[in-house]
């Protein structure tokens, strides 16, 4: 039989070639563990430079649902509650993780993914002209970029979101699990330095990036700087062999690689549009990075099926299914030629 | 200047060679997410195969904290409590993280790391005896194996501490974070199947045992089997490529590397326990796995230090200090002859 | 300076006069603490008798915050979750106390404070019929009886909503604060007995309905019995001198005091309601209870102000304010002519 | 049958005769709900002037656990811990109510249910001088007023204990559940005013004291006050009455009332303490509250059971039973003489 080619998400293979390397090459080492080691130092330097964010907090995480609980649950007291957008990843996909440490999860209708700073500062007003000891405070931001829609969002909206939490002494949290995938999009003009400059804290995604797992944490608010680690072992995501991930961030991150492997598969994901749209198959969202959601019928995908793995997102009306195709770091030009191929032929 | 030898953990190296030979192998390979792939099918299939419990649940999960807590918290209601012993890692070592999930842990006064049945009869009966409405039930026994001071447990031991766990309703958990050690002791007359029959929920340590990472969850209780998985993500411990901690379980359990190369770790330990008694060091403890407890003088202390590294424990006198010798899947002969030496040349 | 009528809520005096009353008469008694009294068990009687279920748990909690957080706390375990209406009080006025014992809550919009069984059948199927570990179980359905608005469930809606919660194996829990003016109310088909045996566990309002304070939860449902005083406790809602809520819901029980205060401030109720209507104020909503919500422009409620005291919503439209007026079982004959012409003159 | 006299507990009677005065004087009255009244704000005037603490927050609770796990809940965050003795009533009596908001509870050896400042030293400085990320922070130090022994800290024992708390960053929170025994007691050197300067939080209890129910949470440090309201709503300790509790409290400490009745119960109970000692029936310790603690033989216990209820807290030894007398503020002389006559004639 032949193997199915896998454009259902962008974790499916173990690591980026070089990140394999680097594992190799230090095979023999013995190191100091929980992270305590030269390539999280390493590592952590190379991220505060990019950021240029010299006070930043750095922590390497095993996983994004890991990463977004944490983060929110010691920045956060009991009687703080959080705001997303209704597409949010912690709001759909994590399982319920946040209210399990207690908190509220308010969310927002999203337009393709994203949330305004109008929006926000609906929500944050309608609580701060007249706090009510019935509620709970809104406190953080959680919006994710890019969007689980593959959307992002400009600097002039970032910039209009962090005045808005500002304003209403909020944080802001970006969740980057697919960072990359974001920052070397043609359509992005937003910079991990502008990341670090208009939010509290955000992470940098390795597990759908390139790292066989890991997401970097990077903290430029103080106050959320303190006890953190704590935090992460008090949930169970101090890794023992914590150097493997500031490895991987290090070989990732040190020579342009993290972007250079994103920006191909953006790439792709955009030849990926151009052939749904000259067959006129709709798209869902119009997005930029590389998640491209569209309206098959289902003739189409019995035609696709077959050969390709694609994620059934649900029955879209009564003749189309919204389904996702996700090209990856690892996917290969011979992929894509056929899966373009089969899209035309449909 | 000279490289440190580590025998500070069990964890300072990468995975044992099989594993990586393994890894690389599959480099190329495409997986589906979150551990439905065929490695995680098939190491599951060895586990119950090696334990002889075709029913039993298999999970894999990044760490050992993580299981911990998991494990306890998906087990037990909020009015229900773990008792463990006063030595025991939930208790001492992992920030609370049991607390954090709501649940009272009570801890038994420990001998060398040990608490017997009778222990935990006496705490049982005392509740039991006269439930109160202030009082939570203890519901879950945690006990790890080894335990933290390198002991393990006799089957006699096991059996007795199950019988009372069986007659108060008790759950009994095995905390297996470094079993390789233990199962490949020559004082151990415990079997993966006599853990898996005597116990409600155990696993098999992969991070200290010759894996990068990955601890496997089994479960012969159905009543504990139930939405495991949930509160896995929930807690943030479903690895996006779950494929990885199939595929290194399969490599070290399918073939006995899992017990061969903790045998060898053993052997080494032993040899050292040797040294010191023949040097008239005092043992703090008699291990029989690869955790050794030595008290050494400050002038003991300061010969080892510059070629060494050792966990130190804390003063235990005005003129000795604990100190931890940890041998690992991944000391090499050459690093115990050096240490041999210098420990007979104090 | 007259005093304020106040209209703002149904708890603002003591307690019914008969409730007074039975306190004085036992003012000179000693009883046991925590609920083991006489009182308890006769007011349990009495409720069961009512509820023709001789089987019942009952239990007495001070407030309805507690007995909503903790009846949800002990129902359910931490990978499950609650629905509820989008105007629930858990959802809009507890602060999050349901989210701060872990469980997430989902709204669904609700018309006129309430949901249909057709809408709790959507929001089961879509989890039930394909289970994902990334989300959490949907495991109880919490309505209010009366809502928030004021409405009330026909006997045939709550028999569709408990058919459904059947089929998908869900608790139904009704919020019965204000149980008292719902069954009271002429447009009300359903009775004590109708709710202990449609439901899984309710509570008979107290602090709203008579007494100086406490809700007496009914569990029909075996599974939910089980521990639930020890999930009091820890929630610190056993009272020390349970026997004071013994004797208040008995006090008002064994002779129908309770309906019948209940019923005089329903017709008081609609008395304004006809009033409204009379004068075009538009309601905001049709309430067949205690609780009337109109539209009033700023002058109707600028000559309302100063002699009444009624609860303001918030801003309905450029010219209007949504208000509520409240009636109780305190509220005097005299008070409500007061109301009533004053409305009249507008 | 001759009705049994209690001297099982301080909670067995309503509430002192002015308190129901006040209440019934009260009850044509309507006040605004959840504590906004003036009968609150008067009570915290009082409190507050009693104190001389003019910028304490004074909140009012229903119950001495909601105080507690409440108190504790809004001090720390998620990774900081508490430290109590181990006979504290939060470690021993509220079914794990602090840890069910996520925190460990660190018990000391106590004597005669007191801790000293060099064991509080001790366990500050274990974790301050070494701090661990496995480890949570200790951050709040609950001790008992009297303690669950009836004993005292003297002002100078308190004022050690607080230096060594200010020393290290931590709170200091004083349980007073029946802190009117504590401070009317011949044997204490203290007074409301040290109390409020030497702790960071405490509380005047009602419910024990002579209220229906009730506690004073009497809040000095600045920090604490912060949303502590929410905090209490969330874990529904908001009575929707409030009034009730201000109405208590304003009664019993506008004309010191609340300390003559605790005089009154503690003289008794020395008077007890003075028998058994001239019965040579052993002290298990010796308190100066309204609290005594005897051995008791079986014959002893026989004797006495008849007539009089009394607390059993455990065997002794073979031949005792340590037993529990409590005196209250509602024990009349007459049940004084009929127990000191019977006890004398054992």
């Amino acid at each position: 039989m032949e193997q199915l080619i896998r454009f259902n998400n962008d974790y499916n293979c173990i690591a980026q070639k070089n990140v394999l390397k680097a594992l190799m090459e230090t095979a023999d080492e013995a190191y100091p563990g929980y992270g305590t080691d030269l390539w999280c130092e390493k590592a952590s330097g190379t991220i505060r430079a990019l950021c240029k964010a010299p006070e930043a907090a750095i922590h390497f995480l095993p996983g994004a649902t890991q990463a977004n609980f944490i983060v929110i649950a010691s920045a956060i007291s009991p009687v703080e509650n959080v705001i997303c957008a209704d597409t949010g990843h912690i709001f759909c996909h994590e399982a319920a993780s946040v209210e399990k440490t207690g908190h509220k999860v308010t969310a927002l209708p999203a337009r393709d993914g994203k949330i305004t700073s109008e929006q926000v500062e609906e929500a944050a007003k309608a609580y701060y002209d007249s706090p009510q000891d019935f509620l709970t405070i809104p406190k953080l931001l959680y919006i994710s970029f890019p969007t689980e829609y593959g959307t992002i969002y400009t600097k002039d909206e970032l910039t209009a979101i962090k005045e808005v939490c500002r304003k209403y002494g909020m944080y802001l949290f970006v969740d980057g699990a697919r960072l990359g995938y974001g920052l070397a999009s043609p359509k992005c003009d937003l910079t991990l330095e502008d990341l670090a400059r208009l939010t509290d804290v955000f992470y940098i995604g390795g597990t759908k990036c390139g790292a066989m797992f890991g997401e970097a944490v990077v903290i430029t608010n103080d106050t959320l700087k303190k006890n953190f680690r704590i935090y992460m072992k008090q949930n169970g995501a101090v890794l023992a062999k914590g150097w493997l991930m500031g490895l991987q961030f290090e070989t990732l991150l040190k020579d342009g690689t993290y972007l250079a492997i994103a920006k191909q598969a953006d790439e792709y994901a955009l030849r990926l549009q151009d052939v749904f749209k000259k067959k006129s198959i709709p798209l869902y969202v119009e997005s930029p990075t590389n998640q491209q959601f569209v309206l098959l019928t289902d003739d189409q995908m019995d035609a696709l099926k077959d050969r390709f793995v694609f994620e059934i997102e649900g029955r879209a009306d009564e003749d189309h299914t919204l389904v996702r195709f996700c090209t990856s770091w690892s996917t290969k030009e011979s992929e894509m030629d056929a899966l373009v191929r089969a899209i035309e032929t449909l």
